[in-house]
């Protein structure tokens, strides 16, 4: 039962200063939450008050279903993005038309997550690697501050899914700019950065927001030609089932994977970095999974558009001190209010104020810091980040998600297809056993014996490379070489092309009079050594725990003691075989 | 010089003796040569003259260019069925546009690998592994052997590329079979593998050819209506540009592709088995693919078609003793001299004999003990294996490639993105630390120190994994724990993702009043951890060469030597910064 609802969990213990923390929080994530939902539906191009249909039941559902107590869930910028983006390229006409195709894809968004949950796919999103995240946010948060322009410069510029296109779109109407709009950004966002610097405990997006309204009510700005939200219907949403057909299912069908898939990541890496702050441990993957998919699912039956994590309103709903998902309520019960009562104020509020909002808030999503990190740290992920970051920013969202992650698994293969393979000696005086490149001043290399280490993974991959390098080395050795002992420690697999291309490979050594050792493989390593035709061809008497052992072997055959020759052959089917003994 | 014509390596010290045996040896594989290229053409949906073409200049150019030795190119069954499934799908009308677009697609051939081999691509076929091979190649058999069935039971049969039509329209005409074709058929495969086994020595496909041309000659076979290969134009080919056009290639080049690397893959792996048994070492993969690529370039030009290293003839020729690429030359001189006086004879030739030779050669190409062997060792490589075999033998051959490729590289991230992860402990009177599970009775459990293994590179899909092991496992020990080791002998590298999600953990571990120590971290994985936060927050004092040594330095932390702090703390920085130093 409280793994279907969490909420179970904390329930019973709940205190009644909680309760205060819960209230407080809640309204200040509220207070947010209005403004914001309503700008990010325009960044979908929706009407605004869809934002705010989507900060309701989805909200409540999540806090019934969730397993991360403090994030705020709600309207997001990324994937308000990608609805305006993934619709942008169908030709729907009529903003009725729209709507209806955003409610048929926050539903698809909704079965997605619900199905992943139930099938346990929750481990996809490791998936997502840290420069992949990053360059598509970066590039998604440019698309985003160009995509909110038009409303800060207050000129009307046909819309394009293309970034060159909008930027020069946006040229041309340059002499076309109202000042008093671009007035009222520029004082927004400068007012947004002050406050945010020099008085954090004020809730700056508020203050702007009704600036903004009294300004236009009192100073009537609206002669001036600037844009305002305008009329926005009063009351609650109603209960509408969306209306499916085959074709639209087919043509949302991408985006909506790949929204349900950004959703779902941004939900569990902001509800883990917060974990990581509090030292809770609640969240499961799979549950958040079907806990978001089933927000999607009921608000896509109240006109809401998909819905995810916010990161900004999760921070604030942290540094009001949030204790558990109640607090949700709360900013529900305030969008309640404002849907029933004020909006006839927002008739007054401009577009330029939602603009301002945006941008500051999605500005600090672009990661310039990690850029610079793995461009002196670690080149081939730059590599990776970049082109997640140009393809999103120049081709698509989707694309850049999909092709930045095939780059990092093609990365991590072809970094196991070449690994690392060298040639290690003793330390004087010690058992150390290491690299006699890098400690070529220590290291006492011998000429009848060849020690070397192979770090990674053996599978059909590497397995070609393995014996090229290894065939290299002996022939460097020259003829004064006896014996070969691989260290086999970072072997942490050997797959079936690579166990039978080891097989023949000590069967062509030992061919040619020389002796080969194994030391040091792992228990899984063992197992597989033990199950092919490995161990045939090597012997079990070849084995060894430490190297050091196997040179000693390798000196003088006798040596070797009960204690090590048991670990050294160690195996699974050894070890059934001794079970079903006893 | 050497590198573009590798002959030159060898021609300077050719010795007489070696002249004999690559005389004896060229003309043997001429013999089998000419029948068999004959039959492939059939195979591919030519005319048999076709084949004979394909097996001059081509086969001289590798000879030429080739870094290979011993084996023998020319046609060979799988990449004739390539070009017939390829085809097939085409609609091409006539026989006239049929070799059009075959000698097209040789060209394409040639191209594609002649560029990959100048871009250094020929890493790329490290990613076939065997279970793909094996699976690719027993589908392939099966499919060769049904398309010759028409031949062998004297029945025409429609064409088509998918088995079970095949199957089924064979079954339809089953009443109308020509039980002499079939006898001709029976008593070919019959002697076949009568020779194979009791007179190695016998050209078997010689004698079967000669034996069914006389036979049809004196008795007059055809009058009992068997099926005869019929006139075979007498001559050598003429020099014929290729015609391209932009449609043709487009259509063409997944199949050319497709060919392009199987027939590289083919003569690569021959090549390699070969040097396997004879101890040489020359093939260069990328010259391989430049000079295949030639060949088929060539063979373009003179109404050839693909040709790759035959598997039968490589062996025969290697059986009789060829020691040089000149060998080839004798076959090819045998060739010209059947186009130029012999063709009259194959009139008189029964398919049905050609489709024995076929039969007996494919047929051992189905590995049904790899199957096995995988079933009962890897049922994970089987699974990849039956993929490909399934998907070759009933959606396609390129189909059954890539998913079987795409399957066996989501197996190797499959694998890493959930590894073997451990406690291990101290085997008493020793310095071993092994696997708490596998060795319960000898390991020394503590409980105020968690040491633990992970057998795998960290990145980004298995970092989540790694920390959620390790909190359990710390969650586990309760709270007499006060250290924790991290054995990093088969981490084997740290993508950014591991090292930020690594940095935080160990953050955190501290923050706990826990301590945390990483040892045996190998060369590549210290560079890392020095190049990352990671060592600002392990401290390098934390890292030890040996797990015995962090233990030691737990429970005393003033035990460490000299020594060990100096192999400890190497890493590529501090080598560079010494270096300028000095």
């Amino acid at each position: 039962m409280k793994n279907i609802f969490p909420f179970l969990d904390w329930i019973s213990s709940y205190k009644k200063t909680d309760f205060v923390k819960d209230l407080l929080a809640g309204i200040t994530v509220g207070i947010v939450l209005v403004p914001q939902g309503m700008a990010y539906a325009m960044i979908a191009g929706l009407p605004p008050v869809h934002g705010l249909y989507a900060s309701l039941f989805p909200v409540l559902v999540y806090a019934l279903l969730g397993t991360s107590r403090k994030i705020a869930v709600g309207p997001v910028a990324m994937d308000s993005l990608l609805v305006a983006v993934g619709l942008g390229t169908l030709a729907i006409t009529g903003v009725e038309n729209y709507i209806k195709m955003v409610v048929v894809l926050a539903l698809m968004v909704g079965v997605i997550q619900f199905l992943l949950g139930v099938l346990r796919m929750g481990f996809l999103v490791n998936f997502l690697s840290k420069p992949v995240i990053s360059g598509f946010t970066s590039a998604a948060a440019i698309i985003i501050v160009f995509s909110q322009m038009k409303h800060l410069l207050g000129i009307s510029v046909v819309g394009s899914n293309r970034i060159y296109k909008t930027v020069i779109n946006i040229f041309y109407k340059l002499g076309e700019i109202n000042y008093v709009d671009f007035s009222i950004g520029l004082v927004g966002i400068a007012l947004l950065l002050g406050f945010k610097k020099w008085a954090k405990n004020i809730p700056g997006i508020l203050v702007i927001v009704v600036l903004g309204i009294v300004a236009v009510y009192f100073f009537q700005l609206e002669t001036y030609g600037i844009k305002l939200v305008g009329n926005v219907p009063s009351g609650l949403p109603s209960f509408i089932m969306p209306t499916l057909n085959i074709e639209d299912v087919k043509q949302l069908a991408p985006i909506a994977i790949a929204l349900a898939l950004v959703g779902y990541l941004e939900a569990i890496s902001i509800g883990k970095a917060i974990e990581d702050k509090t030292g809770e441990d609640t969240i499961k993957a799979n549950q958040e999974l079907i806990a978001l998919g089933s927000s999607n699912i009921v608000g896509s039956f109240f006109q809401g558009y998909p819905v995810t994590a916010s990161f900004s309103r999760s921070a604030i709903s942290f540094d009001a001190g949030t204790k558990t998902n109640l607090s949700a309520v709360f900013s529900v019960i305030l969008v309640v209010l404002t849907l029933l009562f004020l909006t006839p104020l927002f008739k007054f509020l401009p577009n330029a104020i939602l603009a301002s909002i945006i941008m500051v808030s999605v500005v600090k999503l672009i990661d310039i810091k990690y850029f610079k990190y793995l461009w002196s740290n670690r080149k081939d992920e730059f590599f990776v980040m970049l082109v997640t970051f140009l393809i999103t920013l120049f081709i698509g969202i989707t694309q850049g998600i999909l092709i930045g992650v095939l780059c990092s698994l093609l990365l991590m293969v072809y970094r196991t297809s070449k690994p690392h393979f060298v040639e290690i000696g003793n330390i004087g005086n010690s058992d150390y056993y290491k690299n006699v490149i890098r400690f070529a001043d220590e290291v006492v290399v011998r000429n009848d014996l060849l020690i070397v280490r192979f770090d990674s993974q053996l599978y059909f991959g590497n397995s070609a490379y393995f014996k090229k390098q290894l065939l290299k080395h002996i022939k460097a050795k020259g003829p004064a070489l006896k014996g070969i002992i691989l260290n086999a420690e970072s072997i942490n697999y050997i797959d079936a092309t690579a166990a039978d291309m080891l097989t023949k490979l000590i069967h062509d050594i030992r061919e040619r009079e020389l002796q080969f050792y194994i030391a040091g493989a792992i228990g899984p390593t063992r197992d597989i050594i033990f199950s092919t035709g490995i161990i045939k061809e090597l012997q079990r008497e070849f084995l060894f725990v430490k190297t050091k052992e196997a040179v000693d072997f390798f000196d003088d055959p006798n040596e070797i003691s009960l204690l090590a020759a048991k670990v050294a052959y160690e195996n699974s089917r050894m070890a059934k075989a001794k079970r079903n003994i006893n």
